[in-house]
């Protein structure tokens, strides 16, 4: 990854910005821009050069990933660190106005900041400009999320596997994750969801200890982390003998998401891909159980922008990636949800999820 | 859980405050006073009662978890949600101060709480009041972290079941969280740490695709989460022949991890725990190379008060949960790390973690 073009390009913007720096807290924000994975770390992007600041359990973590940035460790919090270091700051002609990111930074984290004694240093708060930067991925990161999605998809055949009636969701999970480690996986993106019978009709219904019953579908939404970058995949299988009215609204949400994704171009808004689905389901008559949005970015983050929601005016371009995930649920019974990761090219949408989307029983 | 009665012990110490009501955003408190699991939802704790607000997927799942509060099913976020509610109230004589949570509540949402038209309400920052209550567990509590520990142990002696020179320390940690799941853990508390040889040196290694490589320590950190609560245990043992200066560092480490076992009971102050470690580092040589804190307090959370670090004038009370971690890293060696969890009782200090700390070759 070239960090360093990455902070150059954060500088170019700033430029053209009320803001000569910009304070980045937003760990995936840091990661992005230096290279630094730990969980405690500020960097301080600036005109003429970067200051990350981490403690002093990630010296020789810092020394070894943080690219382009001089590294100081804390004796206590980066934060507090920092303050010290601005304090030592001399005097300019014109006070440097340093943005904070507003969408992550706390209330209280501010006001500890505001208790330093700057003579040549402002805060403002700013909007999220890195993470609008990270929504068009470059093509090592796009190479990163298709190794992911990939072992994601190989997951998904391990759970076809064990999938059968009266196995424990948590054991479908468990086989999944283990997979998911000996793939080499740092971690899931978010919690397995493995969701049979009523439960299927939680869209966030998480593995529990129920076993899987029969002649209702099992909803499996997983994802993996790998080499920092996650996948999302959302698989819905149906458990013994098939009913009609099972398999029609299966094809209905297949449908939705096939539509959705044929509406994936540069130049179409997010809102429009969301409707795309929207108005297939309601032309099968389905449209009042698709409950949720459409889908969302995916990339160091599970959920990243944009949005691909309802009435959303974000502009596809080349580069982003998205979920495409329409669904349907009905309460009690059961539900149905279709998920692929889609990357934005030129031409159009690119499916990178491999996992066959054939209505199947096991 | 008693969620009414926790609900009640925070009205009646608003009642002490600039505070009407608290709006409640981190979501382990969320979870704390109302039992809501899932990822999106704020409660508003109020004199005469509470209300909670989430958004469309969570409307099942909070109808079935959340006890004690109004339920508010958002069409858009449950900020917005919030937002359009406090605005259809009446005016009142005397406005309604509402605090929200400035360890936790961001800048941005602040902003766009301060957008609604309020006739009867102000917000003001808040300190951490949840937090508090929360560092004192209740017998419930306590049971279930009893749990989570026993199933971490658990875990751990099947990673002494694998632990062998050249087996890749991630799938050392990918069985020991198959294990994890098949004893009904939702998730690992954190991502589980397997450092060995130089690796053991740092403080946060996780886990990495390197074997495990002869005459050198490996440190394991782990966790589960069980029922919600999060356990934390750290041991390290030996590969290979042990070397007499490994044996006697970790018998140091060991003798500093019960000294500052014994100083646990209630009074003292957690900074005078870390002192305890702290000082038979420093006896037995090794004080310069315990480079991070003693401990801190777990329970919904892997990271909670009270702090166990030098200096911390928290003072101990019967029902707190802590680690007792010291550990001394020597880079581009090896580390040591011994943890365990421990509950202040009446008399003095519980550990709670079965493992045994006698030195270990494998």
């Amino acid at each position: 990854m070239d960090f360093k073009a990455r902070q150059q390009k954060l500088r170019d913007h700033l430029a053209t910005t009320r803001f000569d720096a910009l304070l980045v807290s937003h760990l995936p924000n840091v990661r992005y821009l230096c290279g630094f994975t730990g969980s405690a770390g500020l960097l301080l992007v600036e005109e003429t050069g970067s200051i990350f600041f981490t403690d002093v359990r990630y010296d020789t973590q810092a020394h070894e990933e943080v690219k382009a940035a001089k590294i100081v460790i804390a004796r206590k919090s980066p934060l507090a660190a920092l303050g010290e270091f601005l304090e030592k700051r001399r005097k300019r002609s014109r006070r440097q106005t340093i943005g904070i990111e507003s969408e992550h930074f706390t209330i209280a984290d501010k006001k500890r900041l505001s208790k330093f004694r700057w003579a040549a240093v402002r805060l403002k708060d700013a909007p999220p400009i890195v993470e609008r930067f990270r929504m068009v991925k470059d093509e090592g990161e796009i190479d990163l999320i298709r190794s992911a999605v990939q072992l994601g998809a190989k997951i998904y055949d391990r759970a076809l596997e064990v999938l059968r009636p009266g196995i424990k969701e948590v054991d479908v999970a468990a086989e999944m994750e283990l997979a998911a480690r000996r793939g080499g996986a740092e971690s899931m993106s978010f919690e397995t969801i493995i969701a049979s019978g009523p439960r299927s009709a939680l869209p966030h219904g998480r593995a529990s200890a129920t076993p899987i019953s029969r002649s209702a579908f099992v909803v499996c939404d997983f994802g993996v982390i790998l080499s920092g970058y996650c996948s999302d995949e959302t698989r819905t299988v149906w458990v013994g003998t098939p009913s009609d009215d099972g398999r029609q609204a299966y094809e209905a949400v297949r449908e939705a998401q096939q539509a959705a994704i044929d509406a994936v171009k540069p130049g179409v808004t997010t809102g429009e891909v969301d409707a795309a689905a929207r108005k297939a389901l309601r032309k099968s008559g389905f449209g009042k159980y698709f409950t949720h949005s459409t889908g969302h970015g995916v990339g160091l983050e599970i959920h990243e922008n944009p949005r691909v929601a309802e009435g959303q005016k974000e502009i596809l371009q080349p580069g982003m990636v998205i979920t495409i995930e329409p669904g349907v649920y009905f309460p009690g019974k059961w539900g149905i949800r279709i998920e692929d990761m889609v990357v934005v090219n030129a031409g159009g949408g690119e499916v990178l999820t491999p996992t066959s989307k054939e209505f199947l029983a096991v």
